[in-house]
């Protein structure tokens, strides 16, 4: 992960740019200008032996979940999803029914997003599965960024979180419907989806917005996928880093919460608020003290 | 390759679509519908031990290649190059000094033709490097497909053919000025890029369009590249099967065709005509008789 945080870090000073792109690299998709359209623009790789087992899940699960994190991308945005691009390398040992499954995981989902999948690319080889999907979507109003949040906004989560490695992670519902939902009742100020974990894609909102936050310990929902016999610290843990949850984490202002708190449509939860330094992601416990969130979990008493 | 193309035919049947997508599938690019103007879409994936050996090349050649095949493909409809989404799979033992070459590879080819690299997806893994690509264009005109060649339209190739695996597809020039440039020229009926070789790329022209060809054996262009010291039969052969010459294969009618016999600016190889049954891809030889050309030659005298 830092490895491929560092490289997108040097690809953000490299990369030739032009006017057309509205936003390049560092958040969820780059928009760019087509017309008077926006059209976003994401891809993401799924690797065996990295990202999936197949002695562990069914190669129709490993193609529903490429396309998935695609369609979380565009749904973070608040985004329509439109076409998909599928890559694939297949080794070569693999039966051509299960090649089959895999493209029918990434083709049932594509018919239940109304995505068209437009072209790819397939080789055989001496290697391990992967697939590469790329995705494109529309804005019908504005596209929600990471980087406009703003002191004193209200944090939201669409949904609970932690454990979802243990199985969530395989048929989590891509929150496009929710997401343009939310748009449509009030003004969200900035959208992340969560990929990484809270405690760490709470920061790419910090970092971008150039404001801290303040969690609440109790108010972090935590899922039924966390092990109950798990202590509260060791659960609320599982939350805040296991990732792979795919919720929504969006903030709003104090005004606008008003709305979210009383709307029924979504489920929702309020998990603190935006204010402070950038660099200071902290946590409010039972206790009324404040400790340092880490992209791990907490560090130290902080104050 | 085979595998690959029965994989696309399969796609072709399998694939939900819908009204936005005005070509999916089958030809160089998609292309998609946003407002009033057309996006084309396409990607390639070049696999180590597959497609390239980092014994014989460098990384910046191989990261050229991945961007140089995807905008042949942008160039073989008459676009214009936008973005690109980069997905790097990068072997735990490369050196960070390689990836960066690799990456620069596709970056000075981006800054060239003005493509963005708006975003991508990096993963190191157990495995061999690959590098996928997904390419965004427009069009400020009328895209060119493989399916609108009509009989008795005539065909041009754009350079000389074969020998290209010894060295030149790795330098080759996309070429994405001289497709607008031979649009607005004159009235092109069909284009391709030639990526499989002159006798298996004309094939997607004639069985898209419904019409055969018959080539002039003596009209085929024969790269420097190929040996000299071979036989001129064999030198033939290589010219017509050897691939990766990515050079443009189109047709324009026999009226059109006096346009581009006089025009001085592009190189340009007038080498056959377009007629008889979709299954009939011929070649005139030097006495007159006409043999069928498969795949990879010619198979037998034919009358």
């Amino acid at each position: 992960m830092t490895h491929e945080f560092e490289f997108i870090e040097q690809l953000k000073t490299h990369r030739h740019t032009h006017s057309e792109v509205i936003c390049g690299i560092g958040d969820d998709c780059a928009i760019w200008q087509v017309g008077n359209q926006q059209v976003l623009l994401a891809t993401d790789l799924l690797i065996e032996g990295i990202h999936f087992d197949l002695n562990q899940i069914t190669c129709a699960q490993a193609g529903r979940k490429a396309l998935a994190v695609n369609l979380s991308d565009i749904a973070a945005m608040a985004g329509i999803p439109r076409t998909a691009l599928v890559s694939l390398g297949i080794p070569k040992s693999m039966k051509a029914t299960d090649a089959e499954s895999l493209m029918g995981g990434i083709e049932d989902l594509a018919t239940e997003y109304e995505v068209a999948i437009v072209g790819g690319d397939t080789t055989s080889h001496n290697g391990p599965l992967f697939i590469n999907v790329a995705i494109t979507g529309v804005m019908d109003g504005r596209a929600l960024l990471r980087s406009e949040a703003k002191s004193g906004d209200i944090l939201f989560v669409t949904g609970p979180l932690g454990g979802s490695l243990t199985g969530h992670h395989w048929s989590f519902t891509p929150r496009v419907k929710e997401s343009r939902l939310l748009r449509s009742m009030c003004d969200v100020s900035s959208m992340i989806d969560l990929s990484d974990g809270l405690a760490s894609d709470i920061r790419h909102i910090a970092n971008a917005s150039r404001v801290g936050c303040v969690l609440t310990e109790d108010a972090i929902p935590i899922s039924h996928s966390v092990e109950n016999s798990l202590s509260h610290q060791q659960r609320l843990l599982h939350a805040i880093s296991d990732g792979e949850d795919f919720e929504l984490l969006l903030t709003v202002s104090a005004d606008e919460a008003e709305t979210l708190r009383r709307q029924t449509e979504i489920e929702m939860y309020e998990i603190g608020i935006m204010q402070g330094d950038a660099d200071e992601i902290l946590m409010r416990r039972r206790d009324g003290t404040l400790v340092e969130v880490s992209d791990s979990g907490w560090k130290h008493e902080f104050q």
